[in-house]
């Protein structure tokens, strides 16, 4: 490296908006994606892996006249005066992949792709500007079967990574049953598209609001708790009507609500499409095996994503959490997608059906955590320590032989003179297990191991008698190291 | 999104020197990080993920006055003023966080990292700008244990991912020796930097130019077969034989190769401090079990990079492959390391001794493809194909049935009405299996199982009357499907 030796010293930060992963963090995550990965697999979706980096104008971004075009995402210019990207999402690289590919791609494409996205947003608590995204879709059918395949899948998925039936339930409405709705309110014309912008972030808003905030939506406005005060849609008490009547069309079986939902698009083509095909979705999920307890019909779910062009499905978990201030709340959606049909088209003219979901992989494992399904613990090695500097070997001896069984382990690799330091390490790595060999130990070929997950539960409760018997400690037979170490573990 | 009528259409590219991973290329490699993980959590690393983006200075770029700091990393400036650009290795990133957390991270730290980096360089064949690096490092130790269990690691990495005992070899050396070969052949003051580049460099290539490639280096220079002339060190004789006997110096036994590297740096200190250290790391591996034919002291091993302060080492693969014009050729060097111990300073003005290796996982990926132990065949999913559109459900059913015996399996998505079309897609898919269930089938209870990977094999010998018989298609009951295709597949 060349030398710079006027230069400040360079501040240690991780740039802001960004955050780094340590341990467990990283290897819980790496294990979940493997779980979503043989599910996907096994429902034929293949892996793609786009690279990082994209032409702007692919990602659907345009140049300003004069500015960088950084606005949500991170762009810089090349020499050669092209503008690169990050992507923000795995859909947007989805439609130049198929775009640029598919004479070479079969038809239906299904993929799936998993990795981080990037947004150049103001950064706030628990919102990063680099995250994970974990996507699944079906690029060129039209087919109601692509979407009933994908809600099932979701299904699997949430089971495959720990969630089990009864846990979660994956939800599937239809935009075309709102449009729909929305010409039986008078609200289909061009003048009407702010407010069906506002009636579709109402319904997204149900959970939060209740069933009267989003009237007080559909109508003049609402004000929060704050004071704050949000424009509504403006529309008339029947208008009104129509829509909440819609939100809450679901009934006790699937065929009640289609019937329901049939009663409130009389003559609108639109909507009675959206009710075909989602009982078309109900019929083909049932047809495998796959019940309301696991898949229902919802007409609430609406998806707040303006793209949407046909069925929307989300995914919720149904058990309940404590939140921060120990007040249980429900877990919510942890994914969510549905058909969208012209991303294809922006590069080629063509219309490419398309349907898929994206799963919130943190927000699963943050699930997980929560219901104590997965560890915050993380599994720390077996730590060798150095009695004696000069038998490195002999310790190195041991760790391998450790390793060699499968049983993670360390020698303690930093200055061995002060043995509390070492002991000090092995409790920073959450040790279970602490080898100790000094000279003694070493003449009478023995080496003594040490408990210490038995040894902290002692330490919090024992007198300074049973402390003294160090109980969590035995002397075993140099041979016996491997053996000792795995009936420990084993415990 | 914002409606962009009058846009003209974005092409659908890839940007100049990054690529896109398909299916089996992404699987194989996930399962290769997967291994490797694996080996490295075993030796206590843990895993951690920085985020892909990293302020400039802490990159150990600096601005230059006008222009933007993009010389060999992406980078671009945020509305704040500050530089951000992605990272170009995982060893600045290391070094960052390192110094960030030292207060709250386990000393010695011993991590691992697997992701992309990205170089803002001239893309050429083979050579992109977006690449995957597999690092393990250990921060914070002096004690040559730590590079000899990063040596140990690699050996038994490489038999984690596929490499037999016998096809692969971890080289060892030191660079204090090169220091103290230099200072004996006269070439130790500051004005002979230059030269000692060279020297290095010029043995870094023993591998591609012979040793008399090299002495012509190391003396006036070297002109290459297309004409090309690289200006040599420009030492004498008896200097250039110093570190020609340096470079030949192994033995065949450790024992004898440290003799004779001893010989060689008389009166230097630092020569003898790296002959030593490099004997300490000798008995530590023979302790561990690793003999010359897993992990071998060798001279000739330098590695190119200036910023190595003691051991170094490479793992090279000793099979031969035959190269794009079907010569034989050695394989050569998929991963390699060493000692550097003034990352950190950079930050914090303190020298903390760290040691690490980079595995190239695509070139471990390819050499593995080239010995035919990975195979370059996707593993397809059973196609269901459409024979009546309207029993889409009881298609959707069949493969339920299969997905949950665990069995990829899809059904077709695509426009049914050509049943052609369907067998082309199954056979894009590489699909080993297809279902066939039409009126008639239906009727009868039975379905026609297609056995497209004997169907191939048929097809490409067969004569017409063999072709009719269609022995590679069964009609089985129904009931029989998933045990059927279950047999079929495990042929």
């Amino acid at each position: 490296m060349a030398k710079q030796k006027k230069a400040p010293r360079p501040k240690a930060i991780t740039p802001k908006g960004f955050r780094d992963y340590f341990g467990a963090e990283v290897s819980r995550r790496t294990e979940m994606l493997r779980q979503i990965a043989e599910v996907y697999h096994r429902y034929g979706f293949d892996a793609l892996e786009t690279s990082a980096v994209e032409t702007v104008e692919a990602l659907g971004k345009f140049l300003p006249d004069v500015d960088r075009p950084n606005e949500g995402v991170f762009a810089w210019q090349e020499d050669d005066g092209d503008w690169l990207a990050l992507r923000y999402d795995m859909t947007a690289p989805l439609a130049r992949v198929y775009a640029q590919f598919r004479n070479d791609l079969p038809t239906p494409y299904r993929r799936y792709a998993m990795g981080p996205v990037w947004r150049n947003e103001k950064p706030g608590p628990g919102r990063f500007r680099q995250f994970y995204q974990c996507d699944a879709d079906t690029v060129g059918s039209a087919s109601m079967a692509a979407d009933a395949e994908i809600c099932a899948m979701l299904a699997d998925t949430l089971e495959g990574v720990g969630i089990p039936r009864g846990d979660y339930v994956v939800r599937v409405n239809n935009r075309k049953i709102l449009n729909g709705v929305m010409e039986v309110a008078g609200l289909a014309g061009d003048e009407s598209e702010a407010a069906r912008g506002i009636v579709l972030r109402a319904i997204d808003k149900l959970d939060r609001l209740g069933l009267e905030g989003v009237r007080a939506l559909l109508g003049k406005g609402r004000e929060d708790e704050s004071g704050d005060f949000t424009v509504g849609a403006g529309l008339g008490d029947a208008q009104a009507d129509v829509v909440m009547g819609f939100m809450q069309a679901k009934r006790a079986s699937a065929t009640d609500t289609i019937a329901t939902l049939k009663d409130l698009v009389p003559g609108s083509a639109t909507g009675m499409a959206g009710v075909d095909e989602l009982e078309q979705i109900g019929a083909l999920l049932d047809a495998g095996g796959y019940d309301a307890s696991r898949i229902d019909l919802d007409p609430s779910v609406v998806r707040g994503l303006g793209y949407y062009t046909g069925p929307v499905y989300e995914a919720e978990l149904t058990f309940e959490i404590k939140d921060e201030k120990g007040r249980p709340r429900q877990f919510g959606a942890v994914a969510g997608g549905g058909r969208y049909d012209d991303l294809v088209k922006r590069f080629t003219g063509q219309e490419v059906p398309a349907t898929g979901v994206s799963i919130g992989v943190d927000r699963l494992l943050a699930a997980l955590a929560a219901k104590g399904r997965i560890s915050d613990e993380a599994q720390g090695p077996v730590v060798v320590t150095v009695m004696d500097r000069d038998r490195m070997a002999d310790y190195q001896a041991m760790v391998a032989e450790l390793r060699n069984a499968g049983i993670r382990a360390e020698v303690y690799l930093g200055n061995p003179k002060n043995f509390g330091n070492q002991l000090k390490y092995a409790d920073k790595r959450a040790s279970p297990v602490a080898i100790i060999e000094g000279g003694d130990e070493h003449d009478k070929g023995v080496v003594q191991i040490k408990d210490l997950i038995l040894g902290a539960q002692i330490a919090e409760t024992a007198t300074l008698e049973e402390w003294k018997d160090r109980p969590s400690q035995v002397e075993v037979p140099r041979a016996d190291l491997v053996a000792t170490v795995r009936e420990m573990l084993s415990r």
